[in-house]
């Protein structure tokens, strides 16, 4: 017999099936028992009746519980009260014969109930299978699939970028070192170089990959090891071009997952968010005179934002503007990496730009120097030596056109969509320093 | 002006535009300049009547050459004699005015030239702009998305895989290892645990995603650094099942590879594979019963084959069969890892199997030990710690079902898919023993 799905069952009224799925939930109501079976697809009713089962499985049937994986043979019944709570609750199967596929322990606690963080991340496994988790990975997975939808449409090549590089450009300070059959490698913090390179031979690339960042924070929003959804891009003007195609991304996303995701989003109370056709835009210090103005403190001299200063910009400019999302633009030459073009507008700013959503920088862009020797100048001003990026440089030695791009994280966006407490909550196994999985021993 | 790709022009007959691209070649014909210009959608002939020439452009006519970045703007022409070789061979462009937006050095060589392999892997930057090179990464970027399209339509979601893990579960000897905030970490090998963990969440789950072997090898098949196309499946019978949509998958890919890359395969006189309905499949003693009778060589005590083998079977296969795949069963119980079934109809040989594509070896797959004490006990058996893998764990001690995937290298498929010499060419940007991009310094 052939599996049917339980959403399919839908169409299967009347007829006989194989469904094969875990118990949800059980509920005894005198001598018949209900099950809630959970498969890929949704839920369904399961309903046994002791006595019209066969008799191997009536003597299992006290033990069947939460996480049990069972086959059940049955017939579909349409339901005479439906469940207008659930996609299959129109029907309910009526149990003829039960095989156990695999048994479970009793559960500590039950699905979705509260806990520390800790204690959360210690039991992933099976804190996923909670309807809540599942439905911030659904949105996750739906995400990336739209990204990479949208820019397949705009001519973009995706490209597999390398982890294991041998120099670190954005940066030093913040990067995992490894042995590397006797040399020193690093990992990756970015895909920045090598999808310049490619923008030489695809003119338009994007890639989905890890990155790795050796940072000490232990904030709500930092993880040492996320996903980045790049984009880089040729031709351009400004960086408006780049501009236009990560806020267009950005609408894709919003507008898929409306489509896609309501149920989703209903089950976590998110709130979709509101990306105005003109979304605020402000040069840094702007941004900082706004922030002394309204809020009081003074940070015109800083070189970019404090947390609690970004949550300030984002609730302004959803009180001000009804936007979920602002712009920054023009951070100082000395604070963006060297691949970034200054502005011959704005002496000792950079054509770079941020965005925050609801009060989190989630995207980072800008245009890069395409000049070979303007690059070469700039990676010695940073202090660098540019032999360790001949690689690098030889794309821009045989023409590179003025281009730009844009990395984003995947998980900061998720996190900040959803609105959950912690990044590590939209991270599908969260690293940080003291953790892998389990609390590491040092 | 908003700018035209060269692909549109074919649209726009009579009238004036703007295009922006690479130069690929210079014609000089008497005084009139051909260049054929490369952008994103494919090549334009230009043609450039100086005396038709704005005068600021006519002033630097003669330094064009190969590879600078150029806009121009012209009227497009009908073209008498249509290039019938080239997509937009009806048209061309006669130029009004040029604006160079990078410049070039003089190639080192004429794109495409034939080099050692150390001097290819040195300018990759350059070299990519080759068009074969161009059409074997839009194939290979053409694979994962069939993949990923394929797998989302057959109900499976898609994780992102941790890449930094405390525990090797594919054996110790060939990860990397790193320092992580003073404990140890390794590099991951495979998502196999991961993507487990996960089949109890979701039931079928894929993944793709870097992956990383320290394998001293230096051969024209092994990298360290590659692209895992991962899936895996929950509720199967047998290890046919995780076959059979590993077979849909690839012939999804070499479908749509046939419609969609048809002129890239053409341009690398690569030859689309042959996968028959049945494809021929094997236990390992059958396959080396037939190397001892066919090529009178005695594998018949190893536990895998010698890549001379897989050759040689993969020779077999096509002569007798006229099939490019062959798939072979029931490796040992020792030589596969430990999360690997036993057939109990066949003592002491794994429910596995490996995809060999062109007489190499390109997917490992098969079904995974699912009950909890089963897997404490061969883990075990394996000389390992179960405490090392109690976060794994977790998740079949909630209900695993019967569950099963495969991995197959990205690389490995392009290589043998096109022909190429070395997995090298099929490699983005490489990593060996030796080289992280340039050659390492020890």
């Amino acid at each position: 017999m052939v599996r049917t799905l339980n959403i399919d069952c839908l169409n299967s009224v009347g007829q006989d099936v194989l469904v094969k799925g875990w118990i949800k939930a059980r509920r005894d109501m005198g001598k018949i028992v209900f099950l809630d079976m959970r498969d890929r697809s949704g839920l369904l009713q399961i309903v046994i009746v002791p006595k019209l089962l066969d008799v191997a499985s009536r003597g299992f049937l006290e033990k069947l519980k939460p996480e049990f994986c069972l086959s059940i043979v049955g017939t579909i019944n349409k339901r005479e009260k439906p469940n207008l709570n659930l996609e299959t609750g129109e029907v309910e199967l009526l149990a003829n014969r039960i095989d156990i596929l695999a048994e479970a322990e009793v559960l500590p606690w039950e699905l979705g109930a509260e806990m520390k963080m800790d204690t959360f991340l210690d039991h992933l496994p099976l804190n996923y299978r909670d309807d809540k988790n599942r439905a911030i990975f659904k949105i996750q997975a739906e995400i990336t699939k739209i990204f990479r939808d949208y820019l397949v449409e705009q001519g973009f090549t995706e490209i597999q970028f390398p982890k294991l590089i041998s120099s670190a450009p954005e940066g030093g300070a913040n990067v995992f070192t490894l042995d590397y059959f006797g040399a020193k490698a690093f990992l990756a913090q970015s895909p920045q170089l090598y999808k310049q390179i490619m923008v030489g031979v695809f003119e338009r690339v994007f890639c989905i990959g890890t990155v790795f960042r050796a940072e000490k924070h232990n904030t709500n929003r930092h993880i040492n090891e996320y996903t980045s959804l790049d984009f880089e891009m040729g031709f351009i003007e400004d960086p408006r071009d780049v501009l236009k195609v990560q806020l267009d991304v950005l609408r894709a996303i919003i507008k898929n997952l409306q489509e896609k995701c309501s149920a989703e989003f209903e089950l976590l109370k998110a709130t979709f968010p509101n990306l105005p056709v003109n979304v605020p835009i402000l040069k840094l210090r702007e941004a900082q005179a706004l922030i002394k103005k309204e809020f009081g403190e003074d940070c015109t001299k800083e070189p970019d934002f404090e947390p609690h200063q970004e949550r300030w910009l984002g609730e302004y400019a959803k009180r001000t503007w009804n936007s979920d999302f602002v712009i920054v633009t023009h951070y100082p030459t000395e604070k963006r990496p060297f691949y970034i073009m200054d502005d011959a507008n704005d002496v000792g700013f950079t054509k770079s730009f941020d965005i925050l959503f609801r009060g989190c920088e989630i995207v980072t862009g800008g245009q890069r120097l395409n000049d070979c020797s303007a690059l070469v100048e700039k990676i010695k001003k940073f202090g660098l030596k540019s032999q360790d990026f001949s690689f690098y440089l030889e794309a821009f030695k045989y023409g590179m056109p003025p281009e730009g791009g844009t990395g984003m994280g995947l998980e900061r966006l998720t996190w900040q969509m959803l609105g959950l407490d912690s990044i590590k909550q939209a991270t599908l196994f969260p690293r940080d320093q003291g953790r892998i999985d389990l609390v590491l021993e040092k």
